[in-house]
């Protein structure tokens, strides 16, 4: 090891099928009305392209809302203790909801967490490894906070993670920055939303070439 | 809510019963000579005055270590794809023994792990449960690696994360500085060292009476 | 070792303090109309008298139920394969709620699962966790599907397993004896409902003493 | 749903791409001399059967252990109270070994565990995520035991389980066929060695004509 460019940050490379996960989009971090709020309006649009992208290629698509009812209380309690801003996040509220901007189509999980990580406490694993994905594309919010703690879980669980700048916010702009060179360094690759673009792009290729040579693809399944 | 203050950095408190896990100590994170060293003579000091609070007070002490045997480059290929000096840490190598300054009793686990948080991929979460502990004592390194990443999820589990501030160290000063914000805002109490070893001393105090009241209490098994 | 009994099937013992988890007692599973129905009536009428027992110890209860909703075929394929009378149990139909006959009370969770462990994919143990939880007494149905597998992730996960006998159901004789064969053999203490009745009964008595000794105790929150 | 054959045991299918996982098939189950001895003597055939199978296949192969040390007593208490014969499994000792006579290549992990699934507090999850596999050919002992146990994890993690019915043991035999019985209805499609031995040669087809197209097939690393 000759230093720490070759110590830490290497290119751990995309895989051959991502899925995408937008982490915690809920009204209640999108909008500037709530205590949760972050910057997220360049991360909506960069998530729509994404969406899009990852639609397209006939990819699966994950949303997470964290969400407390009456009965969750107990689970969460050293969470809600730490974070008091958390209880803003009751169920049935307009809160939970996902941004409708980039509101999720009616095939798309929208897993409900009651903690950072979208794979603790959720089937995201299961579903990931039943859908055939080798890799996980994370967006969302708040970079700091949710996002990471899915980055680092997502490794964890063998799949590939990669963010896409853009498309992660926060409502604290050191706290982004470091995050992302966190993330950059141990656990994910951090690209340019460009970049992730034309990953799912170079992926719905032939997904499109097969739709055009044939009559009805709009009906396929989701895999 | 009618803050910052108010909204993240709620006090989540101490539990009754602490389980004190010493993250990743090896020589591979406190040797100069590796390629993964930290900072960690402050911390080795800190470590051990807490490692004699815990075990005065009959608390059970967990240690960790990353290790790698030929056979673990499947599971962990991605992690170690991003941080080649994790090779480093060879099954069987010195690299991977913890600290003989901080030398592990016999009846005290060591966990082998290839990831990041030390409930991940090990029976952590099992051992905690059945020794009737409800919170967790963090210290070791780095703590902008794996010590953060057990924080997260000492936190999902159920148990309430506590940082002894002097006893975490890491290579980059301000990734250490912004991870013990982050924990602090979301997931922990990070404290003084002097909080921690006062909090140990009050759980022993009743287990050292009945010491002095019994003949032979060096014979008691742990819990 | 000097035999079959002291190889196996010894006596794990209760803890000081348990929770009382209904798996799976929903419509689907207890109404003759379903292609999933048990045989329920005695099981019905045991986890009741469960039911209060832990109530007034004021011992947490949890209700489990298994929900479909489209996004959840995915994740939910290979298990939907195998047996397709799953398929009854579609979100929002009446099928997945709890029977009424034990209906749960607002503070008591209802967790949905896609899977057969009730902790598989839900935030089971970290309820348990926060709530100081050392056993588990399991009831519901099947006896050879989600009751086993549950029992055999709590005894993963650290908790005493306990069943009591006359509150789980199948509907197949031979697996059910087989399975409670197999639970206590390896897992739980398999008990008659009178001893599980009992044992909720000794944990009650200080918290009724209590009661009486002070005006108001149902406005204590639960733990 | 017309009757019981449709309601429960459909197939499931075989996957692309398995591997295969031979669970606790170390001395202290195959030896007459342990208490836990099962009847192994057919399974030990199948299971080399099968590892040859899956070698020429070039699909990952995992071995799993049960061993217990000093310090591993907390975690496992409930289930070493249950099964004191589990005491026999000593770390260190060659009860925990895997039977010679189908011993791991260095390449291929033993996984040490704890409890029954070969998944709980192992990253064998993370390995079979990261070797990109869709389901898992479960062997070993015992049936109403471990391998069972693991059967339900690897469904409930999203991978298609597949038990070869002569390549599973265990020492009772009212167990070992009820709990096929319930497997196959449930979780796994219970098939004869030979169509395992088919499905095997089926992948490992084009791994052969590639090698002898090729002049040094055997420097490819693994998955």
């Amino acid at each position: 090891v000759s230093g720490p460019q070759a110590a830490f940050g290497g290119r751990a490379g995309f895989g051959r099928r991502p899925a995408l996960v937008v982490v915690d989009m809920s009204v209640g971090f999108t909008d500037a009305a709530s205590p949760l709020a972050c910057d997220v309006d360049g991360a909506l649009a960069a998530i729509a392209r994404l969406l899009a992208g990852a639609r397209e290629a006939a990819l699966p698509v994950v949303f997470t809302t964290v969400s407390y009812g009456r009965a969750d209380e107990i689970a969460a309690r050293a969470f809600l203790d730490k974070a008091p801003a958390l209880r803003t996040l009751a169920a049935g509220s307009r809160w939970v909801e996902i941004d409708p901007r980039i509101a999720p189509r009616p095939a798309e999980p929208v897993l409900g967490k009651l903690f950072a990580s979208a794979f603790f406490g959720t089937p995201l694993a299961s579903l990931l490894v039943a859908a055939g994905v080798d890799s996980l594309l994370v967006t969302g919010a708040s970079t700091s906070g949710c996002v990471r703690a899915t980055v680092v879980d997502a490794l964890q669980h063998g799949f590939r993670p990669v963010v896409a700048r853009e498309a992660v916010a926060d409502r604290d702009r050191a706290a982004h920055e470091q995050n992302l060179r966190d993330m950059d360094a141990r656990y994910a690759d951090v690209v340019p939303l460009e970049t992730a673009v034309g990953w799912l792009a170079e992926i719905a290729a032939p997904v499109r070439a097969a739709a055009e040579a044939s009559p009805s693809p709009a009906t396929a399944p989701l895999p």
